[in-house]
């Protein structure tokens, strides 16, 4: 299904370029349990199990705190790493990002993308028909932080935190400027329980001991520390009073989220870098609400491709991935028409964002493989979101 | 929220113009209580409650069998026309067509839309700007069939009983030819217990007994006494067998619901007809499936609106009403991607989709105001559905 | 369903008592519009409309935010009183205790409680039997308090002002002593949005502008000065920082709600009084935890009624109504054992303990036909709540 | 939380009892994918892993098609005993039974309970204190019928499977007359989309292709299977139309799910046998509606417990296993009161019913580890079901 055959060689075989290629499959599941389609890939050598960088899906539970999709999805996926790979499944889990979303709603349907670099030496067919590329491809870096304290929870030890692993996944990947990474999807740490109870034996103050509370506060602090990584917002303790509060200020290309099962921010950093070769691209754009048509075609535009009013089959073809962040206006209002989330209790609100904003991407991209997330503070502007799309091109 | 403001005029006023114009309001809701919009109009003399033709809205309850906000807000209603015209509220509940879908999923707005007939002599400034208008103006007419009894529900007696009410309502509002007719709106009774015990004490036999069975079976029923009258299809009984069976068949102009509480077909036609006046218009399209945004092109152009990709502000505002009908498709997957709608035993399918393609017509019109029903049985193609807008022209 | 036919008279005929008679109606409604069952009361003149001293029911809404079942209930129920009083259905909503929670899970049924009193004059054949009953029977009274401003809400100003209306209802009931009290029922104002703006513009400081968390504020606030009019607790300003932190202390008779619709704090107060005949007495328990079955039979004893396992049929006709608070255990686990009502994002937490309570008490007394009420801070022990019971005796 | 301590030894040690002896542990589960309790207990070496002989369970999803808690457990336990029998998982899985029921709807705790076979030789020392037995004690058998065809299914041909392996369960556990059953477990096959057409591609018709609908015909058989190895019902076949349709046929004893999982009908049975030592026994009863507390008591009373109201601790320290089958009563009505679990779109029907019959039954033992299953046609009386309880006795 996720198959993009590029135009004919135009060019010789440039054997020479021994740059690593970044791989991005997007993979259809059955159920959480389903990693057939990854089994595949691995089974005809299409990547390899050690050169699986990152993961990131969307399974179809509710999205909320008794999602157990997350954690079906991601015993299954150990469970077939560590025979692959022979590790054990307790340390891949501690070393590959894999950072899901819960919540399939509407046309949204259940997927991974697993992002792989190519072994050294091994020839990438795509690659090898487009000349020597020398502003670079698409490239990936992955870097985890030192373990989080309960009591740096949405303050500003996280956000510098947070900062320090974008830097570091930056090297990583090779990516020199801030201005050409076009996407940052990090997963935070929040306070438990018996975080909180640790913390305060120790004599620390935590924010807040209410875990959903706390999962919004690191959410916040892990755009705030992308946003001082990439630029746009200046490392001052002072703005630690804006989190949560000034929803003017936001990360355009930060994707947070947050769960009780990681103990450190991972950072995964997607950009361009002339050490990497290969046709993937990405673009990406903010949402100024969920409304905003707009910003898919700003987030295609750099890709060279157009919707008029939906992909063509052969363009949707080159789109390998999608991620969009949305959140359900917190002031009750779509551009002054009255909506209703916010006050269901049959339905979270989340579930009822991402279906609304899902359907309009899907609509637009003529695909419903599209990785939604709520929860999207400070993350694009506020009520809105932001949309990313990486795509062949050439 | 809602007033056209038309050019200035450009021709002498048409004082001598006696046909009726139809003036269409759509109205916010607070709750679904809450008929102050209306009221605030009739106030202020913009439609007579006299006038009123029928009322189609949006309440925000879960749009199954145990939403009472259609119940609620259709005793609200009632009240105050019972008030405001002197009649009974029980009369008016019998004659005046009132066709609400509960679910306000996503970005969907509550809100209903008034159709209202201008009295004799009084004239409607905008239309005054408008020169002769030799092809006339959207019409609208409504008719209620025979009692339909419990064993025609589903069956080809249906079919032909909504079909005479379509050509009642048709000459009522003076339009000659079927292709004249941009929307039909149906509402049918269905087999409920109690109906089911009387017709088999009658000696006769429904086609279920089952209430939500006998629905889906009344609205197939519907769609396909539209497409009769619109000549879409054949007056020939054997069709009665492809009825929820073969959905190759279907009326592209149909929106059908089935409700306990109605004992006959209520019907209500718009189209155009050289009888009345107006500057308002409307545009339908078939949506082929949930990601069909080409569908909402092809309803706007009729209008002479374009979105690239969205309305700009100033067409949003000529825009009067939007209607849509969908499905979850019921194969489980679109475009070859694989939907959870079906099996989500959390959410009803029909909020799912609702909530999808509201989210994507809702952000091409940048609008959330949007009639969106799911039960699109033969109504549009099978897993896709239909679009319609009334929008003011010229 | 609700006639309690008692045992022959053994006593002649006490036509010299002209004490008022408390009769108490649970009436069935067929849907939350449907108030057909208090009209026929009144056609066959079992009570009188201009008697009617309170309301209490069960709609079968969420029982959350967007449930609209309450007042489409309202709105019929007032629609009818204005019908049969003569008096407008504005100031009927104004004056007339109408307290309503959403939500029949499981095996409750959506009912209402008609408390009346006899007119002048008129004897009850059921009371007539029963001699001169020197210690009185239950007896009600209502109370208003002084509208509360928005500052006040969840504070001690309203903890006063909830005591002091609940002494104006003891006085107008005719009950001498706290003891006498069986059970307070109270709904309080809350803060909304446009409450805590204009509180600000004054120059005024609300608790909070989040409106679930006032609601609970202003639940706490009610129960804390029901407990102060009742002794439970002293009217001591310092205790003010009790409420939400230390539920060791509550009221072990109040049952409280809180909404946007009422501005006063709206009282209803049953207890034995000598003023009042009849065969009516009412017995009210605490309830440990959602599992104290023991809580029935301690509610029950004091009416004469047993429960081995279960009421017989003939002790179930006497029961005239049952009210319940109670509330998902905050720790998360119920006599050591793990629940997962709070972490459950497709079910509201309210939803799962009414119906788990609401099974538990419908099982001893053999009729679903029970108010039970979430949201049940300081009314009973906490992660528990409270059983009051009303029936015929003698 | 799951030790029983038996009162001290009144005999001396039998050590020549060389019977087998049943254990069955209650295990408590943080999450879906948490075996640690059991792996706990294999590491103390309170069991053998070899020796498990069934696993029956409660998840925590919404126990409809879309919950995936019931695989995530499965694939978690399947590892854990993988590991430590060093058997491939997909062995284990074909082989052992592990039957699941999501929904821990209001005090209902996650748990499972594991039934394990004494390794020969092995004394058990509450056994040891109990004499001779020379009644036996709660046996175990399990039996896998052939694969069942997908025409088979809720016809006579799967009513004689589950009869047969009802039979072949009986003697691997040893218990000689039908009588001495206490209660059998069933897990069957349904149809599925693919069955279905594998079944036409043949030449055979199945009942239903619908999966929910086969769902409920195969349980509809495994009841009647129970039934006809239980005596209960005759081996008739023209008893095929009953089934769905005649309600008043059932069997006391049988607790039937089906499943896509399966291809074969699974049969745990439970009874006593004189081959078999230990303390535990077990006492089922049929429950006449939602409301029959009294059963609860009759399924105590063989196991020497009473509940007035409520088990003491000490007696409730003393069961081991609680397992209830219900409906939402399909008439709409429990005694004659309305309820509203058929009509809600917001709340799967089968949830209401677990919630409420789960806070019946966990009020009567103070406990809310109990196993609540819906889907219980033909299992107990309609609108009923059963309840049967294993209790350590001596």
């Amino acid at each position: 299904m996720d198959t993009y055959l590029p135009p004919a060689p135009a060019a010789p075989r440039q054997s020479l370029d021994t740059r690593p290629r970044l791989s991005v499959h997007r993979l259809d599941m059955a159920h959480p349990g389903d990693v057939s389609a990854l089994a595949a890939l691995l089974d005809r050598g299409a990547i390899e199990a050690a050169g699986i960088m990152a993961v990131i899906g969307k399974t179809e539970g509710n999205g909320g705190v008794n999602d157990f999709t997350r954690g079906y999805f991601t015993q299954s996926l150990m469970a077939l790493l560590a025979a692959r790979t022979g590790r054990p499944a307790e340390a891949l889990l501690r070393e590959l990002p894999c950072i899901l979303s819960g919540g399939t709603e509407g046309v949204l349907s259940p997927h991974y993308v697993v992002f792989a670099r190519s072994a050294p030496g091994v020839a990438n067919p795509v690659d090898e028909a487009q000349g020597p590329q020398p502003d670079g491809a698409l490239a990936i870096g992955c870097a985890l932080s030192e373990p989080l304290a309960a009591q740096q929870v949405g303050r500003w030890a996280q956000v510098r935190s947070v900062a320090g692993a974008v830097r570091d996944a930056m090297r990583e990947a090779g990516i020199a400027r801030p201005e050409d990474i076009a996407f940052v999807q990090v997963k935070c740490p929040c306070v438990t329980a018996a975080r909180a109870q640790a913390a305060a034996a120790a004599g620390h103050a935590v924010l807040t001991a209410d875990a959903n509370r706390s999962m919004a506060a690191a959410r916040a602090a892990g755009a705030f520390g992308v946003a001082i990584a990439l630029g746009e917002l200046p490392d001052d303790p002072a703005l630690e009073s804006a989190m949560l509060s000034d929803f003017e200020r936001f990360s355009a290309r930060a994707s947070v989220s947050s769960g009780v099962e990681v103990e450190a921010n991972e950072v995964i950093v997607l950009g361009r870098s002339a050490a990497w070769a290969g046709s993937l691209r990405m673009g990406c754009a903010p949402m100024r609400d969920a409304l905003d048509i707009g910003a898919v075609a700003e987030a295609l535009r750099p890709l060279g491709l157009s919707a008029e009013p939906q992909l063509r089959p052969e363009d949707a073809a080159r789109v390998a991935a999608v991620f969009v962040k949305c959140e359900p206006d917190r002031r009750g209002r779509v551009r002054g028409a009255r909506h209703t989330m916010l006050d269901d209790t049959d339905i979270n609100a989340q579930r009822h964002i991402r279906g609304a904003v899902g359907g309009l991407v899907a609509g637009v991209l003529g695909d419903g493989r599209i990785f939604v997330s709520g929860g999207a503070e400070h993350q694009g502007p506020d009520g809105g979101g932001l949309i990313a799309v990486i795509a062949h091109v050439g």
